[in-house]
């Protein structure tokens, strides 16, 4: 009898993967990780070299990403269909292996294998192998700390409500602003509203040889990816 | 010349090191780390067993911990000198050799190191190496995700004002409450005017030996130490 065994893989340095991680991912037979149909996938590349020759790879493509609304009942349906058939795939296979799922950052923060976790109970055994999660990267990268002493600190997605985002972003010390996508006008707007546009970081890609980070304001292009808002905290210092 | 390299432990298990951490503590011949005075010190423990023979250690002794009132104007005095201290041995070591300073969890999240990185600017280079925060190790601990979907996400010491606490975590999805000690029964209060304290877990030393998750409401006796309340988010799912 196998188990499931979902490892965090850290914000993209290969090195700042856990022992844990590395020794998993080095001697499993079976790999698995969520990718968009026809791309490499984030989490597969965050490996390359690492897999044993003889590793079965497993890529669990999502049908659908961004060409449904969240809010449209077809992409839940379709995505919870897909998250059935890969939970059945995965209960299957771990009746004889072990399979390792590849999870970008921490799999319990806003990780997509949560939803297999969700349909796995009761069925096989499941771990979980924290990571370091994508936003620390992120602040790493920008050279200074997110909180101090008693700061409080929000995070949340640029997909909420305009206003509601400017309440947040003015109600907090901290902050970090994650899916900005499409919502990055948008985000500028809640920022601006709160006060807090001159102090805000785009970190794009944090801990990855392509890292950037600059200040939001002085940002022009395309939307980045893998990108997010940094607002740090003032708290109290000696 | 040589460099300060601030590295993040992870929350406890030291498994859950990273790689490059793990490498630069093997290899390091100046270890320091914080510590309350006479006391083993939790980061030193984590390292046990991976310093080099000949490695020198600094152990740097907080002054004072909770004897006096962070609001005290001694406290603050007594602090700073401690890390003007620290920040001129660093600086003076570093001038030789590279020196290894070791923090629990994430070094930029609520680390003291913050302290020594603030008054090294402009002296020394320095580094910080992210790692898994403690965090992340108590809600991977309560094998339940902490963030789905849009969730907002609160982070926030008990150490805040009662009302302000209740306030925040009504006005969130998920929580992550630090700085527990004292603050034991001022928090239950305020879980409970938010109408949340059935929800709430209790976590102490997430992924250690001695680990433990317990329902806050049902908590009993001495105050925990490292002790970590969590209120999980239960967003979006298909």
């Amino acid at each position: 009898m196998g188990k499931v065994i979902c490892t965090g893989l850290g914000p993209g340095d290969p090195d700042l993967m856990s022992l844990r991680a590395d020794r998993l991912i080095r001697g499993a037979g079976h790999i698995a990780y969520f990718r968009k149909a026809g791309a490499r996938g984030q989490a597969r590349q965050i490996v390359d070299g690492m897999l044993r020759r003889d590793a079965t790879e497993h890529a669990m493509e999502y049908p659908v990403t961004t060409e449904i609304a969240v809010t449209d009942p077809d992409y839940n349906r379709i995505l919870a269909a897909f998250y059935e058939h890969w939970a059945d795939r995965l209960a299957e296979l771990a009746a004889t292996d072990d399979i390792i799922v590849l999870c970008e950052g921490d799999p319990f923060f806003y990780g997509s294998f949560m939803h297999l976790h969700a349909r796995l109970q009761g069925r096989v055994t499941v771990e979980i192998v924290p990571g370091i999660t994508g936003m620390s990267g992120c602040w790493t990268a920008t050279g200074q700390p997110i909180t101090w002493g008693d700061d409080v600190l929000t995070v949340a997605m640029a997909t909420l409500p305009e206003a509601e985002l400017a309440r947040r972003l003015q109600d907090t010390d901290a902050a970090v602003v994650m899916k900005i996508g499409r919502n990055l006008a948008k985000l500028k707007r809640a920022l601006a509203a709160a006060g807090r546009l001159d102090d805000a970081w785009l970190i794009e890609r944090g801990t990855m040889p392509a890292q950037s980070v600059q200040k939001l304001s002085e940002f022009e292009g395309e939307t980045p990816y893998f990108a997010i808002c940094i607002l740090h905290g003032q708290g109290r210092r000696p």
